[in-house]
């Protein structure tokens, strides 16, 4: 490797020597020494993160990323990646560890090293931007994925991985009124954050992008705020910006039948290294929510198929009834319109398809035309895109098109947690 | 006015004559009877709205309008507007009234209007948006204020009130460092709402909005998070993108000397209506923050003039020392740099000016570089506006100059609150 011509990482990015060899260093004793993290070598960011409820920490190493099945936190900061112009293999490898050392200890509330924010040399640049400083861990998750072009691309086989591309890892099909915005779409890697505290979410994004520098870039990413998903029964129901309950149905996390079924990878047929891994679809949908708001009640209720104040379906009953499909009135006319939303989007609909939603509501300012640019920003796990494609196919007739639109899209696949002292996607290169 | 060549507001902007009726019906009702809202003729947005911690209700009516020294909530969105063409002093009346009526509602935790999002007919868009329902009150508050061309401008004394305009309201000066987008400065009125939640801020900003179809719509609006300020000594100082504690000194609610010295405007040589009042200024804000990631800690401390763990100034003590500017080290040099940010800012160096800041973060996606787009939303109020342009002219030789761009500006008069069953402004029409 010595007469690669590849300059070395301070003249690429921007982030320093020192910060860059400390942080490859500490992760690499994390992962040469197999002890992790957690064994309580690092100090804590704060009072208040050695305080904080439990319950508001997330382990990062295990069988699954986290922020897939965890409680759905209040916000999000999303970004996708691109790998920066003649980047190899061994760059992504050390891209990967140093990320998953930095996200192992932002998600215990910690500083992104151990000199972190104020504790390195005060005439060097700290590790840590410190924003977070004094901010509990707030239940952050940090979640990655590899799109396509990671694999395979027009750069080709960059990083001698296009092998082992998952074969159902391609960019979506076209769906039916998409407006699609390829500046906005796609993506060699994606992070998803979530925490309680959006500030806590940016620390993350921020921080893990600065540790990209020279090897990684932000290509598009996305605040968003009010989870419209829940994944314990516990949790409340949200809203939507079309003002309607969303997520009533979504998966739970303590359906470990289900999440088999749908959400995690398995099988001869799949790659090894992302068994225990899922899919991730990400979608930008805008929301025509001035044209939506002078829709009449009634016809609200028809295009989502359920009742706006409760969400009960429209076939009756209360939130979590189950809609009744084949309920008519006394003129025969379906209780749940056939091109409502419930019902094109329902199991019964589509082979018993389902997927776990993740997605959050966004305003990104307004348009010139004085109109806020808002919507959804749809986020959704799987064990197999198909389950996706087959949903969305079945959304083509659905009468809520008329009011949003598909600006943004990008599919990643996730793989499974880092063992304790690895790093998440190190099967991919073993 | 039955002559006026004025269409009807159903045909002017997209509220649907019976929702707009409804509504000035409504404030008609309240302001006629004097009654108010609190008088509990209007029912409960939803159960956890009437069980919600009463201290997450500020009352709308009161000697000034809510959310200037009301703790600084978590969340913000900023709306300005522009009057649309044709409209008249009558036009502007209803607006305030209708705004009015919908805030004092939307801050108790309730629907903007007695039908909301659920309860008016069927066969008729919903008054209410919806997404809101069933969240609790969450500390909104709505703070109107008036630009400069309200009063008059390119469009002349459009409302007849023109010779009312207080002497200080206008388009402040330039500044060294700006980079001013005009499309994101200005603007007739303005609305900030903060609140606990980003959802009901979203919510309180989109209805507002849509009630002024016809008559006023958006001209630039800004989402922030994690407030750079505190209003309280209870409120721990939060930090902003630099990582820096912010909003150690400022002004707190307590001190209604200082209240009264540097925020409350009064005396003869103010119009009445503004007594009570208050000068909003907003700032854009643009964070270098890839660059000052960059610069090394000491020169970070230097350049704020306090220490980034505990906030404390250079001249020692704790965050809540008082900085000591005649401090100097053995060699004679300054304790706190001459071209720091808090000499430069403190009141000692500018003859007591203090004003009371009220700031959040924002992060507006990337740029094409894959750099955030962030920054922070400078909002301060104080009793003249020329506390505000003494202060920044101190600033023209802060060092932290380099690393930050103006890039949005404007000026409010913020007229005092409301009396129960009035409306926002009142004073400046009678």
């Amino acid at each position: 490797m010595t007469d690669r011509a590849i300059p070395e990482p301070e003249h690429r990015g921007g982030i320093s020597r020192r910060g860059m060899l400390g942080l490859v260093g500490a992760a690499g004793a994390v992962v040469g020494a197999g002890a992790g993290v957690a064994g309580g070598v690092v100090a804590a960011r704060s009072a208040s993160a050695t305080t904080a409820d439990a319950a508001s920490v997330h382990p990062f190493f295990g069988e699954h990323q986290s922020g897939i099945t965890t409680p759905v936190q209040d916000h999000l900061h999303f970004a996708s990646f691109d790998m920066m112009a003649r980047t190899t293999r061994e760059d992504l490898i050390a891209l990967l560890q140093d990320w998953s050392y930095a996200a192992s200890r932002m998600t215990q509330g910690l500083d992104v090293s151990a000199s972190g924010a104020v504790g390195g040399s005060p005439e060097a640049p700290p590790d840590d931007t410190g924003e977070a400083l004094g901010l509990p861990a707030s239940s952050l998750t940090i979640t990655f994925g590899f799109g396509p072009t990671l694999f395979d691309g027009d750069a080709g086989d960059r990083y001698g991985i296009a092998a082992r591309r998952p074969p159902e890892l391609e960019r979506l099909p076209a769906f039916l009124g998409e407006d699609l915005n390829p500046d906005a779409s796609g993506g060699d890697l994606c992070i998803q954050a979530c925490a309680d505290d959006p500030q806590v979410a940016v620390h993350a994004i921020r921080n893990l992008s600065r540790i990209a520098f020279g090897r990684a870039r932000i290509r598009w990413s996305q605040l968003g705020f009010g989870r419209t998903s829940k994944t314990t029964a516990a949790q409340a129901t949200p809203r939507n910006l079309f003002g309607f309950k969303d997520g009533t149905a979504n998966i739970l996390a303590d359906d470990a039948a289900a999440l088999d079924a749908a959400v995690w990878v398995s099988g001869a047929d799949q790659p090894s290294w992302m068994s225990g891994g899922s899919y991730l679809v990400a979608r930008k949908i805008a929301m025509l929510i001035e044209s939506w708001d002078r829709v009449r009640l009634s016809e609200q209720q028809n295009i989502v198929g359920r009742d706006k104040a409760a969400g009960a379906p429209l076939s009756g009953g209360d939130e979590f009834a189950r809609p009744d499909l084949e309920k008519t009135d006394a003129a025969g006319a379906a209780a749940i319109p056939a091109r409502s939303h419930v019902r094109l989007a329902h199991p019964d609909s589509n082979g018993g398809v389902q997927i776990l939603r993740r997605g959050y509501n966004f305003v990104d300012g307004n348009n010139d035309l004085g109109r806020l640019d808002a919507g959804l920003f749809f986020l959704s796990f799987q064990r197999s895109p198909a389950q996706f494609v087959t949903l969305q196919r079945s959304l083509s007739t659905d009468a809520m098109n008329e009011y949003i639109r598909h600006v943004g899209t990008g599919i990643w696949a996730v793989p499974p947690g880092a063992a304790q002292g690895s790093y998440v996607g190190a099967g991919l290169f073993s």
